[in-house]
This record gives C-alpha cells, sequence and structure tokens, in this order.
C-alpha cells in the first residue's frame, strides 16, 4: 500500500478539482474587470455597464460602441452554430447509445445472470448487461462534458476578445494578460470539469458495481469514446467552418479587392471571426477533453486487470486521477509566473513569456509527479502484460509519467522551431516567395514533412523507454503525463485565437493602425502556440491511441498482432490509408465550402451599391449561413468514416485485422498530422513575417502587396485547412477508433469476423 | 514433377529472352528508318544520312537540320550527365561491395569451412565466406545490369524524340506508332536483358554451389539489391536534375516572361529536355528493372527453402523465372496490336489505344500464366511459412500470379480516371482554378489523398488471397505477375517522354503550330500513361517489399513480428516517418536547384542582349551544369537514408526493430506515393485541359494566360517534384530497404541489436 489513504484520496481529487474551477473563475472575475459595452449593454447577456478606465488617446466611447456590437455579432454567431451543432450532435448520441447498449448486450445475449471474473479468477462479476448499461451511461456523461467544455470555452473566448482589444490601446502587455487570464479560464474550467466528472462518475458506478472493478473500469471507458466523439465532430465541423470562411475571405478580400484582413466592408469577416471560436476554441478543447478523458481510462482500465485492481487498492487505482490533480495545482502555480510575477512589456516578449510557462510548468510537475508516485503507489506491484505478468516497482512509473511529460516538452520546442519566423526554417520558406508561390509551396511541404521526424523520435523514445519500465500500463501513463499539464497547455493554445479575434475586432471598430500591431504580434505568437498545442495533442493523441489499443488488445483476449499473419497486414495498410481518405474528404469539404463563399463574397461586392466604398452594410448572415450549413453537412461523412471503420472491421474482418487497422492509422496518422499542422503554421508565420518586415531580409521581400507576399499569401491559404481542419482532426481519428474498439472488443471477440468465418 | 523437363526449362528461358531482344532491335531497325540527319550527320552517332521520305508542306530539309541539332544537343547533354552520375555511382558500388563481403563474412568470423544447412536439415552448405563472396557478385551484375538497363533506355529515347516529332509532320498516327515502338525497344530490352543476365547468374553461381540451393538462391539476392541501389540514385539523382530544369524553365519562361514552354530563348530549355530521358526514362528503367530483379529474388529464395528447393526441382524452382519469359512473349503479341493491327487515325483515338495494351497483355497473360503453372509445377508441394509447412496446390499458384496481374490493371485503372482530364475529379481540380492556385492545390492534395483508396484495397486484397493460398510465395509471385506485363508497361511509359520531348524539339526547331498539337495530344496522353507506370510500380513494390520482408523474416530467423512488443512498435513508427523524411529532403532538393536556375535564367534574360528577340543564344550549356552539379549532389543524403537505415537498425536495434520498420515505411510509403504521384499527374493534366480548351467548361477557364490558367501552372510546378522526384522515389526506398535487409540479415541476426544488448 502507498502512504496516502483511501479517505484523504477521496478529498485530494475532489478537491484539486474545485480549486482549478475556482482559480478559472477568479480569471473570469480579472477579465470582466475590463468593461465593454454599447447600445446592446442588456442583450449581450453579460449586462456591462457603458466604459471602464480612462484610456490613452482614443475617443472611447464610440469605439467601446463599436466593439462592443462586434463582439455581440460573433458571440450571437458562435453560439448559434453550436446550438445547431448540439441539435444534431443529440441525434448521433442518441443512436450511438443505442449501438453501445445493444452490441454490448448481446455479447452474452442479454442475459442478466453474473459472470465468472475474466482476469480476477475465482470471482464473480456483473452481468454483460450491466456493463452495457453503464458504458451507454458514461458515453453520454463523456460526451455531456466534451459539449460543455468545448462551450464555455467558446463563451470565455468570446467574452475576451473584444476585451483584448480594448486593452491593447493600454499597452501590449494588458492586453496580453488579458488574453492569457481568459485562455486560463478554459484551460482550469476543461481540466477540473473532466476531473470532477469523471471522479464522481467512478464512484457512482461503485455504488452498483462494488468490488466487481472489472466491470467498474470497463464501463467507464465509455467516457472516453463520448468525449472523442464529440471531438471529432467538433473538430471537423468547426474546422470546415472556420477555414471555408477564412479561405473565402481572404481569395475575395486580400487578393481580388485588396482589401486588409478582418476589413468590415468584408461579408465573411464575421463568420471568419466566428469560425475561429467555434473551431479553434470550441473544438480544440473538446479534443484535448477527449485525450485527457481518453488517457485517464487507457490507464484505469490497464490498472483494473493489474494487481492493485484485482487487489483493490482503490488510492492505486486513482493514480491516474491524483497525477491530473497534481496536475492542476501545478498548473495554478505556473499561470500567476505570467499574470502577476512577470510583466511584459515589449513584443519581443510575448513568445519567450509563453515559452517558460511550458517549462515552468515542466519542471515543476516533474517534482509533482515524483511526489504523486511515492504516496500514491505501493513500492512494488504487479502489471498484466498481454498473457503474462510483470512485476513493477513504483519509481519505474516515475520514469513513465515523466518521459511523456519530457517528450511533450520536446515536441513544442521542435514545432516552436518550425513554425516561428524567428529561426531559419519559417525564414526560408519566405525566402523562397520571390521565386513565386510554387517554390513556396514545394519549400512548405518540406518543411512540414522535415517537422516530424523528431517529435516521432520523441515519441518512439517515451514508448520503448515507459513500455520497457511498465508495459502498457507505462504508455497510458506517460500520455497523461504528457497531458498532465493540460491547464497551461490549453491557455496558451486559446490565447491565440483569442488575439486573432482581437485583432479582427480592432480592424473593424475602425481602430487605429497601433492598436491593430499590437493585437498583430499578440497573434503571431499565437500561431506558434496553436502549432506548439496541436504538437501536444498530436503527441499525446499518439501515446492515447496506444494505450487504448493495448487495452483493446487485452479486452478483446488477444496474444499477439503478428504482422507476419495476412489478417493482420491488409489492416495495416488500410489503416495507413485511412488518414488519407479523412484528409481527402475534409480538404475537399473545406475547399468546396470556400468556393460557395468566394461567390457569395463576389456577389455583394457585384450587386451592393456603395459596399467598397464602406458607404453601406454588408449582408454578413447569409456568410455566416453559408459557413454552418456547408459545415454541418460536410462533417457527416468523414465522421462516418471515423465512427464506421471499427465496427465494421470489428465485425466482419474480426479482431486481429482490426488490430492492424488501429497499428496502421497510429502510426501513418501521426507523421501527416504533424507535417500538415506545421506546414500550415510555417506558411502562416511566413506570411506574417514578410509583413511585419522586422529585418533586413524580411524588407527586401516585402511589403505588404508585393509579388512575394502574394506567393506568401497563396502558401497561407493552402495552410489553412492543413493546420485548422484536417491536420488536427487525424488526433481524433486515431484516438477515437481505438477507444471505440475498446469500448466494443467484447462484442468484436463474441460475434465479429463474420466475413472469415463465412469463407 | 511438372510437366516441363529440366532440359526444356534450360532452353525455354534463354530462348524467350533472345525472342525479346531480337524483338527490341526489330523495332529499334524500324524506328531508325526515319531519317534525321544535318549538319553533325558523323557527329551525333548514329551516322544517318541527310533527309528520307517525301513529306507534306514542309520546307524539310531546314527543319530536319534543326532537329537534328537538337537531338544531338539532348543526347550529348543526357549521355555526358549519366557517365558522371556513373562515376560517382561506381565509387558507391566499390564501398558498398566490400561493405557487403565484410559484413556477411563476418557472419562465421570468415570461416572457410561447409556449415550444416538451416532448411535442408541434414545436408551440408557451402560456408558463410561464399555465400559473402557470391553476393557480392550478385550485387555487382545487378548494378551493372540496371546502369545498362538505363542508359539503353535514354539512348533510344534520344535517338527517338526527333523522329518522333518529323513523323508528327505525316500525321499523329505515324508519330505515334514512332514514340511507341521506341518505347518497346526499351521494355523488350530492360526484360529480356534482366531475364538473361539473371538466368546466366544461376546457371553459372549453380557451379559451385552444386547442391546447396539455399547458399545459391541466398546470394542470387544481391542481384536485387544491386539493381534496386542503382535505381535509387538513378530516380532521385535523375528526378532532381529533370525538375531543377524543369521548374526553373517554368518560373521564369511562362511566368515571367510569358514565353512558351521548351522556347529556344530559354535558357533552360535544352536541361530540361536532357532531365526528361535521364530522369523520367533512365530513371524509371533503372526503378522497373530493380522490382523485376528483386520480385524474382524474393520468390527464389522463398521458393529454395520450399519442398521444391530441398527436391532440387530445377523446373519448379524456376517459375519465377518462366513467367517472365512467358510475359516476354505475351507482350510481344500485345505491342503487334498497337503497332500493326490497329492505326491511330485521330488523336482522340490516342488514350484507348494505349489502355487497349493494357487490357491485351492482361488478358492474354492470364492464360499465359495457366500454361505455366500447369507445365511449369508439381501438382502439390510444401511451403515453408514462418516456422510451418503449408502444402499448396499448383492452381493455388495460379490465382496468386493472376491476381497481381489484374489487381495491377485496377491500379492502372483506377489511377488513369485520377489523373486524365477525361473524367471528372481533374476537371473539377481545373475547375477550382477559378478562383486562384491556393483552390487548385487544396483540391489537388485532396484528389491525391482521395485516389489511394482503391489501389490500397487492390493490394490488400491482393496481399490477403495470395498469402491466404501460399504464403509468401504466393505473394512473391503476385508481384511478379504485375512485373509480368512489364515489356508493354515500359513501352506505355516511355513514350510518354518521347513524346515530350518531340514537342519540345518541334517547338525549338521553329515547326508549325499543327505539329506541337500533334505532339501535345501525344503528350497529354503520355502524362496519363506516365501516371500509370508509377501506379504499377507502387504496386509491384508494395508487394515485392513483403515479399522481400516475409523473406528476410524467413532468413533472420524471426517468429512473428508482434506490434505489442516495444521494440516492433518503435520500428513501425519510425518507418511509417522515413518517407516523410526522404520527401522532404528530395522535394527541398528541387527547390534549392530550382531556385538556382531560376537565377541564371533571369540573369542570362538580363545580361545577353538580343536574347528575348531572338538574335543571341543563350548559355544552355551553364543551365546543364546547375542541374548536373546539384542533382549529384543531392542525391546523396537521401541515397544515404535509404541505403544506411537498415543497417544502422539491424546492427544497433537488430532484427525485430528493423522488422518493424520495414513494415511501417512499406504502409506508409505506399500511400504517400500514390498520391504524390497522382497529384502531380492532374494537376499537370488540368492544366493541359484548360490549355487545350476542348469542351465548353474548359474554355471557360482558358485560354492561356488567364488567371485560371496561371493558377493551373502553378499547381504544375508544384506537382512536378511530387509526381517525378520525391513519389516515385519512394517505391524504391521501401524496396530497397527490405532487400538490403534481407542481404544483411544472416549479418543482422549474427551480430545486431547491440544497443539492446548493452543496456
Amino acid at each position: 500500500m502507498g502512504l496516502l489513504s483511501e479517505g484523504l484520496t477521496q478529498v485530494v481529487i475532489p478537491l484539486a478539482a474545485v480549486v482549478g474551477l475556482g482559480f478559472a473563475l477568479l480569471q473570469w472575475f480579472l477579465v470582466s474587470r475590463v468593461k465593454v459595452s454599447g447600445g446592446h449593454g442588456e442583450r449581450n447577456g453579460y449586462k456591462d455597464k457603458l466604459i471602464g478606465d480612462e484610456e490613452e488617446g482614443v475617443n472611447s466611447l464610440d469605439v467601446t460602441i463599436k466593439c462592443a456590437e462586434i463582439q455581440h455579432a460573433i458571440s450571437i454567431g458562435a453560439t448559434s452554430f453550436l446550438f445547431t451543432q448540439y441539435k444534431y450532435l443529440s441525434i448521433f448520441v442518441g443512436v450511438f447509445s443505442a449501438i453501445i447498449f445493444l452490441f454490448l448486450g448481446s455479447v452474452k445475449g442479454f442475459s442478466t445472470k453474473s459472470e465468472p471474473c475474466t482476469y480476477n479468477t475465482g470471482n464473480m462479476c456483473k452481468p454483460a448487461l450491466a456493463n452495457a448499461f453503464f458504458s451507454t451511461v458514461a458515453f453520454l456523461l463523456g460526451a455531456f462534458t466534451s459539449v460543455l467544455s468545448g462551450f464555455l470555452g467558446m463563451k470565455i473566448a468570446t467574452y475576451a476578445n473584444a476585451r483584448t482589444t480594448l486593452e491593447a490601446r493600454r499597452g501590449v502587455g494588458k492586453a496580453f494578460i488579458t488574453a492569457f487570464r481568459s485562455g486560463a479560464v478554459m484551460g482550469f474550467l476543461l481540466s477540473a470539469n473532466g476531473l470532477l466528472v469523471l471522479y464522481a462518475s467512478i464512484n457512482l458506478f461503485k455504488l452498483y458495481y462494488g468490488d466487481d472493478w472489472e466491470g467498474l473500469y470497463e464501463s467507464i471507458t465509455g467516457y472516453g469514446l463520448g468525449g472523442s466523439s464529440m471531438a471529432l465532430f467538433g473538430r471537423v465541423g468547426g474546422g470546415i467552418y472556420t477555414k471555408a470562411a477564412d479561405v473565402g475571405a481572404d481569395l475575395v478580400g486580400k487578393v481580388e479587392r485588396n482589401i486588409p484582413e478582418d476589413d468590415p466592408r468584408n461579408p465573411a469577416v464575421i463568420a471568419d471571426n466566428v469560425g475561429d471560436n467555434v473551431g479553434d476554441i470550441a473544438g480544440m478543447g473538446s479534443d484535448l477533453f477527449g485525450s485527457y478523458a481518453e488517457s485517464s481510462c487507457a490507464a484505469l482500465f490497464v490498472a483494473s486487470i493489474s494487481s492493485f485492481g484485482i487487489g483493490h487498492d482503490y488510492t492505486a487505482m486513482s493514480y491516474p486521477l491524483i497525477i491530473s490533480s497534481m496536475g492542476i495545482v501545478v498548473c495554478l502555480i505556473t499561470t500567476l509566473f505570467a499574470t502577476d510575477l512577470f510583466e511584459i512589456k515589449k513584443v519581443s516578449e510575448i513568445e519567450p513569456s509563453l515559452k517558460r510557462q511550458l517549462v515552468i510548468s515542466t519542471v515543476l510537475m516533474t517534482a509533482g509527479i515524483a511526489v504523486v508516485t511515492f504516496v500514491a503507489l505501493p513500492s512494488e506491484f504487479t502489471l498484466f502484460s498481454f498473457g503474462t505478468n510483470k512485476t513493477v516497482k513504483n519509481w519505474y512509473l516515475f520514469f513513465c509519467v515523466a518521459i511523456g511529460l519530457w517528450a511533450g516538452l520536446v515536441i513544442g520546442y521542435t514545432t516552436e522551431y518550425y513554425t516561428s519566423n524567428a529561426y531559419s526554417p519559417v525564414q526560408d520558406v519566405a525566402d523562397s516567395c520571390r521565386t513565386g508561390a510554387a517554390t513556396n509551396v514545394i519549400f512548405g511541404l518540406a518543411l512540414g514533412y522535415k517537422s516530424v521526424i523528431i517529435p516521432v523520435f520523441a515519441i518512439a523514445f517515451a514508448i520503448y523507454v515507459s513500455f520497457s519500465l511498465a508495459a502498457m500500463y507505462g504508455i497510458a501513463v506517460a500520455a497523461l503525463g504528457m497531458l498532465s499539464t493540460i491547464s497551461t497547455g490549453l491557455a496558451i493554445d486559446a490565447y491565440g485565437p483569442i488575439s486573432d479575434n482581437a485583432g479582427g475586432i480592432a480592424e473593424m471598430a475602425g481602430m487605429s493602425h497601433e492598436i491593430r500591431e499590437r493585437t498583430d504580434a499578440l497573434d503571431a505568437a499565437g500561431n506558434t502556440t496553436a502549432a506548439i498545442g496541436k504538437g501536444f495533442a498530436i503527441g499525446s493523441a499518439a501515446l492515447v491511441s496506444l494505450a487504448l489499443f493495448g487495452a483493446y488488445v487485452s479486452r478483446a483476449g488477444i496474444e499477439t498482432v503478428d504482422v507476419l499473419t495476412p489478417k493482420v497486414f491488409i489492416g495495416l495498410l488500410v489503416g495507413a490509408m485511412l488518414p488519407y481518405w479523412f484528409s481527402a474528404m475534409t480538404m475537399k469539404s473545406v475547399g468546396s465550402a470556400a468556393l460557395k463563399m468566394v461567390e457569395e463574397v463576389r456577389r455583394q461586392f457585384n450587386t451592393i451599391p456603395g459596399l467598397m466604398e464602406g458607404t453601406a452594410k454588408p449582408d454578413y448572415a447569409t456568410c455566416v449561413k453559408i459557413s454552418t450549413d456547408a459545415s454541418l453537412k460536410e462533417m457527416i461523412p468523414p465522421g462516418a468514416l471515423v465512427m464506421l471503420t471499427p465496427l465494421i472491421a470489428g465485425t466482419f474482418f474480426g479482431v486481429e485485422t482490426l488490430a492492424g487497422i488501429l497499428a496502421g492509422s497510429l502510426v501513418s496518422g501521426v507523421q501527416i498530422a504533424i507535417s500538415a499542422s506545421n506546414t500550415g503554421g510555417a506558411w502562416d508565420n511566413a506570411k506574417k513575417y514578410i509583413e511585419a518586415g522586422a529585418s533586413e531580409h524580411a524588407k527586401s521581400l516585402g511589403p505588404k502587396g508585393s509579388e512575394p507576399h502574394k506567393a506568401a499569401v497563396i502558401g497561407d491559404t493552402i495552410g489553412d485547412p492543413l493546420k485548422d481542419t484536417s491536420g488536427p482532426s487525424l488526433n481524433i481519428l486515431i484516438k477515437l477508433m481505438a477507444v471505440e474498439s475498446l469500448v466494443f472488443a467484447p462484442f468484436f471477440a463474441a460475434h465479429g469476423g463474420l466475413l472469415f468465418k463465412w469463407l
């Protein structure tokens, strides 16, 4: 037994979650002190009063009112899109809940009799029907929490965007703090929420399951499935929404009409800003919540069949949850460094400050992991590893979690190197714009491919070490380690789109060039942090998927997944193809939706008199509708591909082929996801590099409107769907197929492989 | 025993090879009847006399002399590049021969004593040192034959290009026949040569090995390694050469100076045309020769440890060679359909005629396989399958070979669908050019990703069926089946670059617009056939690599390649990354070389007075030198990556990790290779679709110089390195790593995995 008693564990976990929630609310309160209001004071839902502090040299009332109006429009657009999306999702959730219940219930023919346990031999476990029921409940809880995470993130982001703009008048440091605090609200809400719901579910399920921990933690895996399936639609739908609007707005506005980005005359500009909130904020929030839920579920499931599961050591079983609790505390301290201990005085301090967050949280968390490991785990215990038992010491687990954490930092720094315009890779891409868009694209693609190398080695190293030390449990906790600083990661990540929106609002409200420059500087750092966030999401997805894959294999009763058997090999080959199929769908969707948007924007410019002169208002609503309709329609085929593949493969081709598919999509998907995200990020920052003209080299390529700049804009536009739609959705593809296979494993093992049985 | 006696087998194989060689010479003779000559009559090496037939409405002498001059320049350029490249390669071959000999010799400590056989238990086999020696000899023979194949292909192509141009004056049908016959020369020379050298080597080696067939066929695998390693440098070096010139010429000529493609005023135009011959012809020839050699070696190696290897059934052992012999005969008949039985009268008949070649050869070959299978194989025999024995009937093998053959046809037709501008995918890409280059690129990438789906399912199906029927031997002969019609495949493939060159010569010789239109029509069909050829190359590479992988696993003594072991999984993950690393290198190389070319071409336009007006001649030689230097320098890093990875992985991480790497790079590389080739082909044909303006839709996008056309040119330029450098080189990456692992397997099994041993 570890040092921490069961009673204390029952206090520590919810306490950490409550502290996290409280901290999030505190940050929200601090952000809310920036007052935004206008004619819609009552109607924008926040009941803010007119104007706050004295500001330097701004005719404040007018601008504040404009900002409030724009914020209101964005908030309304985002909320209404999400509610429409949730309507569709509720149908999906209903149908899929029925599938889960029926498939899992049928494993033992809907019998209500207790069964002998699989691992805890000699004891009786609850009937398969109960597992089916509780898996369905866990699925619903996961889906709900995921949606809530995305929704709350969107709310705070649309609450913070105009506030960041207004603060930018008082200096870049003030604006930074506002954007960053808002990101922190999202980060802490999400992690604390996820932990709390999971903790509560386990304790509630235990009322029924009692000593049957096998069944209990099997059912809990439904939580991961629920979280991840919502994340899929959130990422894909939101990604299509935001990029259709962004690409459409840029193609007509910047390229054809030669008006600036976010110009209020552009009819797609509101849709573009709404898109940032539903795609980059809500989608990403759901995604990372999904990763967190899945890695916790994978670790819990593997632990439940280890010696502490069989021996009912509650504290040791809760190790994954205690790690996450410690993560909340560590991130809380880390956040104070950015918001209170250091102050941003210059633009050049923004990116280092964000990077410092990563380092501080990683260093502190390493100590935190050590503490948790030594108090929560017995000094030695036994893990189940594909038919054999493995004896493990508690300090092995420290290394497993820590290596995941540090691998995340390596991935983050590599991503930064390849996507920040402070280093040569992006500068080379910018330089290649001299000879036009074609060389820009060739260099950008090459950069993305190259950026895969180090992250893959880091992941491979983490896998090798953590597996060698503690088998699949080691990998599951390594994934958890990478995600343990999720609150900070999300704060950094959400900061980007908030700054992007803030810039848009500044432009639309007609604020001075200086304000726009400040928000642009925030946004450029945000591009890099967004890429870093994606790097984390992909790295953790790789580890999580592998852990889920291991759990699936255990649960499906497979002893080896041998590449030399044709069933597995064809799975591997087809699995490696799936990310391409999926990307083809999502990219084509963005392309088609963008074409529609372009036609509408052109139509408005051609038919609304006075639009170009700024005397008439564009029809923003039609553009919002185009993005909404396209994203809702187009998210279905890729969603179906991901959700149906495991079901079809497992049912018709059996558990081995499905294992091959999971492994294939994992090893192939990681590469495309990283390269797509980094290529897109690099193109975006290459463009910003030319626009900012901060060095002699950059000046020689600029200014805005020069031939190299035009080439850079083309690259940026191509990168949009790569970095914000197909790339980040691929994480979810690999995780979701794995967790779905895990949940349905008993069914596939009992009734699957029909096709090979018939032949 | 089968019906065919050993004596007859010894006659049939060399006879087929000689027939193939004779047919190739006959075609060459027929092509040579088109006379090309000029002032250089004696110096261009073919001693042609001035002028031949009467031609319609052309002031023939002047044009013929110009064509001869241009042909001469291209031929000189290509020959001198290849000889320079061979100088470098000879150093590589020397060093690598020493490595092979030393590594394999060290397996049993350079002992000269005979060893007990591994599979043919109870008997004595030749010492490992002898295997090391003969493997090295086989490597040298393979390297030599590969280089010879590429060189002869280049010779006939540079011999035929001007002849095709001149024949185009007499009609599109005549030009087609000339180009196609020349392609056939290459196809038959290569397949007959490959077969003959392999046959002779086996019989010569047998003089030493006698009854030790294990050692004999182990050593023969060096032939595949030699062939493939030359192919790697040929493809990569040639690919960089041709695309640096092509991209550089287009960026300045077409985009900046607005002069037509292949305009003689463009200083890079000769380098561009030389590039087609060294990249698309010589590189591709080496590549397909490598595939052919490897699939034969894989099949022979697996057969040598089956019951007919142990039982010394020479005819059954030679089954792979007899299949290839039959292939030569079938392709010979097929060729007659194109050259003698049907005549091309209209442009629209070109593509169907080429497609018909594929169908005819496939149907005839299916019958041929049946015949060979029933006369060469005993009705039942035993195959060795990873530690177990499998009893197989001869008609199983018929299905294995046939399924490979037909899977090739499916891949070919799918490729055609996605890259020909007669169908909607390419037309959609062309349509997306309306909104600029960005949407063109997004749609093109999506098309490439999507085009992977059907080929992967076809390959997976072929693998499943052939493995289920006859284990790894089934997969090896399926690969051979896909390659059995290689003569026809190559003829179709080589036809493309020859037509491309013919068009270039027509432009440079100042021939009429009508001639150029005819060669353009030939070339458009050539783009599609080139994509089909790449599809075959990739599909066969996937099967070949898997067969080699199986042979490697057998030879290294691995029982299972279990994804659930961390050694294998990290191999899988890193292996899946290698194609990205490799593509990053090759694409960046093309990009950098193209930038240099652009600067040189710009310099010439700016500093040579009268160049734009056509009164002064450009300095072609400097551009040729830039391409040459870049390709020779830049082919080294990617070459080193491919050649060193198996050595490093096997030596330090051991046979299991290497197995993972091979499987990972195979399943990941196939996808990128197919998508890159098809994306590039689609962009090229989307551009041609707009230029040709053959439909109302196409006309609405054109004409040349319109905004959509400019966007299409950018896509085409991006596609160049994808389809002609990185995409096709990836086949070689996956094959070469597999065959290298196979050759070095005894060394890795004896001394490998140092790092894990130390830990």
